[in-house]
């Protein structure tokens, strides 16, 4: 094993504390006998692992039946995984940024060399999603998914939302509870969940791992004024990792969505993670748990180790074997949730509702509140709020252009994505 | 395959609907050559395959990869099932009765014989249960499990909560749309769901597959009344089935629970089904979706043909192979909803009070209504409404013989189970 973090730590915990029944359900016992880590042997038992700082090293040894790679980061982690693969040693990772980024590559070379790259633990912890999508919905054409696949992000929004805090509020709050890295980027911004989203999307689809085609948008300039209009029009807003197959091609993206309360998927709340499978046997399934955490990961560590070790892995077979394109976000469509702050005049609202319509965009919903007064300016505004029917986001953005322009529209126009994550 | 109703004619539509995805996935054709099935050749395009009206000849054949039975009820289905495992030939069931109360010598059988039996469809349709079970949560000690996994008693519960409907008028409902039999018995009495919770326990625990020490209550003496209490106190009534491990033995029970309303699965309506997992390394884990239909359930018919064509199928190891033995149910824990009609007189209340502690027993919420007329007497009475925190069933049961034998007490006391299913 590569790595001694939080992941790893919980690796060498489950395998001692379940020694009995993985050894059972695996039909053999399952070793740790080397442990490498960069940094120094933390306070932590290893059991009967000899342990090093040389992660390369041990990734090239040929004495090893699995490399366990759970280091973290991109380009050492990358370089382990190869170095196993190409010694003919399965590997199994939790490193969703060297799958997403270079899946294609290494499930190619896992397949040459005749070996396995296991991955569970990659997306959304504990949750068995790589094997509901090669296994158990293998029978299923997958139409489409969307998923909770960023704890942090959902754990700020449902802060923002039950509490009323501010995005910047719920983050040093998240920070403070070690939900969130002292520099958030890689949760807030998207770019978590656009790794994970690209891996499902690659075995839901056969589109192969194609993270540059994923549009990714994050959580930070959401309001709780939005959260709370949302909540009024019946949504709640979540991070989601939506993609879907259509005819024109895949639609794979990361960004806020207003998602009907109705709907179980708004109800996951804090750090949990939750992926909605469309397959067109199954109808739709959901998968819920903890996303991260280390016996949670290390359950999913643990379940490509006991395939391996009783012989039923499976490597999936060639995943870019479509004709399927990706979309790019402009094709794609969504409903809008639009928020508008405007003079408060007669006629703004049919001023706006005319340029929907010239694009046959028809409005689900709308609020228009109570008059208030910008108290620097001393105007009277008020923010007029839209939900519209599925429209191709190329129309919406043409169409948020000249609203922006009209005279009595006095600040930047708040654009969110709507899903009713139904189908049809 | 054997059988040709609902499932089997959705194994047929999905195979053929879906053949360039699953073909890829499983690594080869799979094709349906024989179907047998005791009725007339239905209306039904069956592809390339031969029909015949005789099931067990077909079970018997030697040139079968696989037999896939279908059929339902028990006697000569479990013929099916035992004719080609002692062919040597794998067998994927939908049909939970054969599992449950034949597993141990199926299984033993299908070990012996080399060969594998899957049955992925016989619990809770289109849900990945099995799978979450002997491979997902393989790192797992589970501590307990709690699922919703028969679709016409939710079906009945959900439109009792939300229509304020009688039982009877419900379940006529549910007759007319098809989602319960002409006789219901094997559905509202909760037979179907200990067949299926039989099963989860089975591998959940390993302590084989016991039909008959499986507790089983259905939901036919649920009011719309205690709905609503519950309702009041924060819960919702969900037909549960229950199977936790704990120091003294397993827990394995059917029947209808109160869940609070914040926990997903007391929000899983309709036909749906769901299970909750709780392993000591993964935490809780939800898996929702369709509990039947014939598309839904030939999903895991079709992941488990999947896994034998590709070499990957697993059969569960000895499942009996554990100390832990099966509590009966009044040695079990839980909490208790008691509704306790009661002539409207001071004291009442302090006497059921005094009973419950002189047990021990503490009262975790208590309702007591305004005074109603009973139009028959002319007696004022009310009912006292008292929900407890956990205690065990025997001593729950010799309460309940006291409060009921109090003169004040004027009719049948009504008892229910409280789950909150949390740990601890």
């Amino acid at each position: 094993m590569c790595g001694l973090g939080t992941v790893a730590q919980g690796v060498l915990n489950v395998l001692r504390d379940n020694v009995d029944v993985i050894t059972q359900r695996a039909g053999r016992e399952i070793l740790l006998t080397q442990i490498a880590s960069r940094n120094l042997k933390p306070d932590v038992n290893l059991g009967m692992a000899e342990f090093s700082t040389d992660v390369l090293a041990l990734s090239k040894r040929k004495d090893l039946d699995v490399v366990v790679e759970l280091i973290g980061g991109e380009e050492t982690a990358l370089e382990i995984v190869r170095n196993a693969l190409l010694n003919r040693t399965s590997v199994v990772t939790g490193n969703k940024a060297v799958v997403a980024l270079h899946g294609n590559e290494l499930l190619g070379l896992a397949r040459e060399q005749g070996c396995y790259l296991g991955f569970e633990a990659a997306v959304a912890g504990a949750i068995p999603i790589i094997a509901a999508l090669t296994r158990s919905l293998a029978g299923n054409r997958v139409d489409w998914l969307a998923g909770i696949i960023n704890g942090t992000s959902n754990f700020i929004l449902t802060a923002m939302t039950e509490e009323g805090r501010s995005f910047d509020d719920a983050l040093a709050e998240a920070q403070r509870l070690g939900y969130a890295e002292a520099d958030p980027t890689v949760d807030v911004a998207g770019i978590d969940a656009a790794h994970k989203l690209t891996i499902l999307a690659a075995l839901a689809f056969g589109t192969g791992f194609r993270f540059a085609d994923v549009y990714t948008e994050g959580i930070s300039e959401i309001t709780a004024e939005d959260i709370n209009y949302a909540g009024q029009l019946g949504y709640r807003i979540k991070h989601l990792g939506i993609a879907r197959r259509t005819e024109a091609g895949v639609e794979a993206r990361v960004h806020p969505t207003l998602v009907p309360k109705r709907q179980l998927i708004a109800n996951i709340d804090g750090v949990m993670n939750a992926v909605l499978v469309h397959g067109n046997a199954a109808g739709p399934t959901l998968y819920c748990g903890a996303g991260a955490g280390g016996r949670a990961s290390a359950s999913a560590v643990i379940a490509d180790l006991v395939e391996l070790a009783r012989g039923t892995a499976y490597l999936p077979l060639e995943t870019s074997n479509t004709s399927l394109d990706m979309l790019p976000v402009e094709d794609t469509q969504s409903g809008y949730y639009l928020r508008i702050p405007s003079l408060d005049q007669p006629g703004v609202f049919a001023k706006v509702a005319t340029l929907l319509s010239e694009r046959n965009i028809s409005i689900e919903a709308a609020i228009q509140r109570e008059q208030a007064i910008n108290t620097q300016s001393q105007e009277a505004w008020v923010p007029i709020v839209i939900l519209t029917h599925t429209v191709t986001e190329r129309v919406m953005n043409g169409v948020i252009a000249q609203v922006q322009s009209l005279p009595e529209v006095v600040g930047k126009i708040t654009r969110l994505r709507v899903d009713q994550l139904s189908n049809g």
